[in-house]
């Protein structure tokens, strides 16, 4: 693999490449195809291997860069752009998708409806040929090669010695295609189709462009290594499903048996195996075995799927780790800092409200277990569901989760979504099904921390009585906790009021501290400024607590920007004026001292608490 | 799906399967199998689905309790433990992998060698049943039946009236008994073999059975109702090849075109489907369509395979998500508390320390990512990899890491492992490769905490000369930073001192907290009681520090046990010391608390700042 920094280390799986090209370089057995003369032309020591993963992760050994014509390994893809032009059920009147336990060459139609058993054979593949839109036969090859192009990622063009070779003595394929004009499987001149058949299978590729060929089918269509969609995703199980059955001719019982993997092989020596989801594998070695598969093509994929563990069916359970994280408000709390009877509260009935943070991919049997969870949870109230960590939502996914979700909310249960990109499946099909209404059923957030808030707001609102917009007395500030009548007059002196309007900036990011802040009225909030532009609250405070007193302990440039959510009314107490207190009133300054470092260490106390969570 | 408590709302797949069977109940398709008179005698109407997931979520609809004769689906479990008798390859001497693309009671022995093209076929079947070990038949039945016991969690029984049935009509199996004899294929008397196999296919299940033994494949073997292995894990991908390729008679190709599930059916009505590593499906139905397969069930599956997107072939990428959370000492710590200077060391030096805490299953293709990724990482000194949310390592990931992680530590490169069970195949892989070496080489800590400290603590013993083993001075209190050496002269008069041994238990979790300590010579570390009697390590200190102080704050009683890794020597502070200390010279209390606001302030943002980057 190409390292483009200086690694520590080379890779294990370059070394076990290189290691089975080695090993399988000194086979000798098979032939080079000779049926036409610029085949025969191949050096039977070409031999070339490699892997791409659908992670964008790419193997070579050998000569994983000498070109070649793809020959039947066009086959698959050509009757996947045939399924995207007509759609599965008019492809399937024109071609079968039995195997036939046939050579490649047999023309192997029905005998009632002179239809091709199945694409992977020659009748079947120009069947699948005639099947491509288009006006002329050039406009044609030329959506065949800009396909090809999709799946490897850069311009393939036609060899025309090959072509031209093919053309001369495809005198069987011919005749094929005059079998199905006579069936009607072919509606119009079969020549130019034929033609257009030796065309696809003289594409040039080579090894590396057959790997991601392989892997884009095994990342449902789209090209790891581009980010291109090659062929729309519904249709890959389709190609695949051909390339199971009959991709290896008269072999395909025991290649699925052994190597299990869809694969498919060219005359040329090329083959190509997918592993679905996971990786694609190109070999290109000229010498082919009886059946016309490359011996050495044949002897590397199953070496790797053994090595390697890639048989289809070999697959360990997907276990449970699709919810990263499960959390409930009496264990885990926004940062929006609350009361000390606020936290009691979320302490007492924060399992109410839970936390389901989910990843990787949804599919049914990942779905299903979030599910099951959320039919199982007891006194829920309000459901989070974090999507943050999701990398993609299939449509079955998609349905469970909206009629789960409607389940609950019926059941009166409030759910909201957060990480959930505006063009999931999930968000449309919600759409889709509920229109206007859907913003209201699922509320959508930007991150989990504002969901969480929001939830934790609804409950303390529902438990406890609404905090009046008017100042509350400096006797209710949690950092004067303690102090006489007296003294709590005393202290006063040394405060400033402020008063600031909804929206303005109270403290700025950057600037130094000088003071710490006393909410008398209204709410204010914390926010991140961000790269972009956008900013990210970090924490809310509401009438009583203290604010900005961190920076002024630490002399830390302000690390935050904080804004009056509300009309606010504060009480400032510079450095000075704390220094001033102390010297006049030293046991009043060790009274707030000590309330701080409560307060403190409080925080730091639920902070590690949270974290022995995550870990 | 059986809700053991009171749920919110119900499941939508129970809801979907209760709909799915509804619309296929009016079917009326197909007829009972006649050929023998006992199974002429089922219910027509009679009509059962289940689903069982590798999860252990459990779905049922219709007579899903109904029993009746497993027949042919017996065939795929009897060939498993052929294999299991025997090995693959001496299997495959006797019966072959190839689909026939004939009908289910073909003879199809193979012209030269007579051997079975398929254990599918009845030829194949009984030549595997040929194959079960056991002195007598009685002996093999059981054999068989234990087996089938293993995959639906509860004992299994033959129907003697089907079996005799069978057996009074099986001419046809007889004569395909002697085939099989004449060609060696068995080599003793066919006939006991043959009753066998009649007794095997008159085996009596339900539904939920057959759901329960394709979930049981679709698990690598082990049923995930029970946690019983049923066959050997290496032996399902072989199961699964057979019914991938032959398990639907003549049906096979189109059915995994469309349905793309390995599947089996019988003639009494039963289906199964297995999706590896998903979920097994299992349906009953008695009328059959031509093929011989069940029309619900052929229906059902399909409708399944459509809605909930379970084509095998129809997988997304992978993903990244294998790596839960990328971590590096400069910006995550372990909980042993840091002096200042050595927390700037790590915030400096700290990306030489990373961690990648993984999770799933790893399978080749997720390793490869890890893999990846670890080549690329530059300027890495110590590797700590977390397997604490990891379900399963298969072989070929556990070679991937041995390689890796042999190569990085010959790049001088220090790898450790947390969460990683004794039994793992990584672990006994390093065993059998590097001896007693491995502990060394590989150095193994019980969670993720110990790990990163030991890292910590080796860079900074390479970075920072090393603290003497002498009693440091007063002066060096951080707490006490800052005052006079008068005001420290005075601060210590205050001070108790006290020598705990090594081993002594300085502070005990649930006692009352009456001081705080300082540490002048040694280092203690903070613990955590589990319920088993065992202990968590919490954080570490070093002389210069304060511990105890929380408690002392807060009022609250100790949350953890303090004990003495060395013997150590410590400075107590009570609480009736500060506040004698407090009225005579306040301006020095007020001083140590700003000292202690400090120390919890930068301990608050820094769990803060770990908190953002775990969520």
């Amino acid at each position: 693999m190409t390292a483009e920094k200086t690694s520590l280390t080379s890779s294990p799986i370059s070394d076990q490449l290189e290691e089975l090209h080695r090993t399988f370089s000194s086979i000798g057995e098979g032939a080079v195809a000779t049926y036409i003369p610029e085949l025969a032309k191949a050096n039977p020591n070409w031999f070339g291997i490699c892997i791409v993963t659908t992670n964008g992760g790419i193997y070579e050994a050998g000569d994983s860069r000498q070109e070649f014509t793809i020959q039947s390994i066009s086959k698959p893809f050509v009757y996947g752009l045939a399924l995207e032009d007509h759609g599965r059920s008019e492809v399937l009147k024109k071609v079968g998708v039995e195997p036939t336990g046939d050579a490649f060459n047999s023309i192997s139609l029905d005998p009632v409806t002179g239809t091709p058993r199945n694409p992977m054979i020659n009748a079947g593949a120009i069947a699948s040929t005639g099947l491509i839109e288009g006006r002329t036969p050039q406009v044609r090859i030329n959506r065949i090669l800009e396909m090809f192009g999709r799946y490897v990622g850069r311009d393939l063009k036609v060899d025309a010695g090959v072509y031209a070779s093919e053309s001369a003595t495809g005198h069987r394929n011919r005749a094929i295609g005059f079998m199905l004009r006579n069936f009607n499987v072919l509606e119009q001149d079969p020549m130019p189709i034929v033609e257009t058949y030796f065309q696809q299978c003289s594409i040039l590729g080579h090894c590396r462009d057959l790997a991601t060929m392989a892997a884009t089918l095994a990342n449902r269509g789209v090209n790891p290594l581009t980010g291109v969609q090659a062929i729309r995703g519904e249709y890959v199980e389709s190609v695949l499903g051909v390339m199971g059955t009959c991709g290896m001719y008269d072999y395909a019982g025991e290649w699925l048996y052994d190597v299990g993997m869809p694969a498919k092989s060219g005359v040329a020596g090329g083959v190509i195996a997918v592993l679905p989801g996971q990786l694609g594998i190109g070999v290109f070695s000229p010498p082919l075995d009886a059946k016309g598969n490359s011996v050495r093509g044949v002897r590397v994929c199953s070496a790797l799927s053994r090595r390697w563990d890639l048989h289809l069916f070999n697959r360990p359970g997907i276990g449970k780790s699709v919810v990263r994280l499960r959390l409930n408000a009496a264990e885990f709390n926004s940062s929006r800092v609350r009361s000390l009877p606020e936290n009691e509260i979320l302490r007492e009935h924060g399992r109410r409200i839970q936390v389901f943070q989910l990843q990787g991919n949804l599919v049914f049997a990942t779905a299903e277990y979030v599910v099951r969870e959320l039919t199982e949870c007891t006194g829920l109230e309000c459901l989070i569901l974090d999507f943050r960590y999701v990398v993609s939502i299939n449509e079955s996914a998609a349905h469970l989760f909206h009629d789960i979700l409607c389940n609950l909310h019926a059941a009166g249960c409030v759910v909201l979504f957060t990480g959930l990109g505006n063009n999931s499946p999930l968000r449309r099909l919600i759409r889709t099904r509920l229109g206007d209404r859907s913003e209201d059923l699922f509320r959508t957030f930007e991150d989990l921390d504002g969901a969480l808030q929001w939830c934790e707001d609804r409950l303390l609102a529902r438990v406890m009585p609404s905090i009046p917009d008017t100042s509350i007395a400096v006797t209710r500030y949690e950092l004067l906790n303690g102090l006489s009548r007296e003294e709590m007059a005393i202290v006063q002196k040394f405060f400033e009021r402020r008063n600031f309007a909804v929206g303005e900036v109270i403290i700025q990011a950057g600037e130094p501290a000088h003071e710490l802040f006393l909410l008398t009225r209204g709410v204010v909030s914390v926010f991140l400024p961000l790269d972009d532009g956008r900013r990210k609250r970090l924490a809310t405070f509401s009438p009583g607590m203290a604010f900005g007193e961190m920076a002024m302990i630490d002399h830390a440039p302000r690390s935050a920007t904080i804004i009056a959510d509300t009309d606010v009314s504060c009480d400032l107490l510079t450095i000075g004026k704390l220094t001033a207190l102390g010297a006049v009133h030293p046991k009043i300054k060790i009274h707030i001292l000590e309330n701080l470092s409560l307060d403190l260490c409080r925080k730091l106390r639920k902070a590690n608490r949270e974290i022995a969570q995550l870990v």
